[in-house]
């Protein structure tokens, strides 16, 4: 089954790459833009029927490789 | 208000850091991941208290800026 997970910045961490982008839909016309923040989002396709089993397995994945944890957090979808 | 967007690469579009972290869970001691797909995800903070209307203009942003109609779908949570 497929678990989808999204990464994001820890309130406090700087994102250049997020105010690279909202300085540039300021740019665009949408001047209501206060912020962006960016982060990632992974789609993890399982060998695993059992949802609770498999939402386990991708937290250890998340835990292990797919984010940071002193600077990011994740969250399963 | 804050509004979240998800940015995925269509289907058939080849994702080799997707396929990288795919590999590494799996000599992580994750066999049963069969696949891994990567995407953006985007917290856009608006000047704008109705959902709806936050919503449209993300969804314009989305086709401007944020995602590459080409080979990408967007989907606003």
């Amino acid at each position: 089954m497929k678990i989808k997970v999204v990464v994001t910045l820890k309130n406090g961490v700087l994102d250049p790459q997020g105010k690279a982008i909202q300085q540039t839909l300021n740019g665009m016309g949408f001047p209501l833009v206060n912020e962006v923040r960016q982060g990632k989002y992974f789609e993890v396709d399982l060998s695993e029927k059992d949802e609770a089993k498999a939402k386990n397995k991708v937290e250890d994945m998340c835990k292990k490789l797919l984010a940071n944890l002193v600077i990011e957090n994740f969250e399963i979808l």
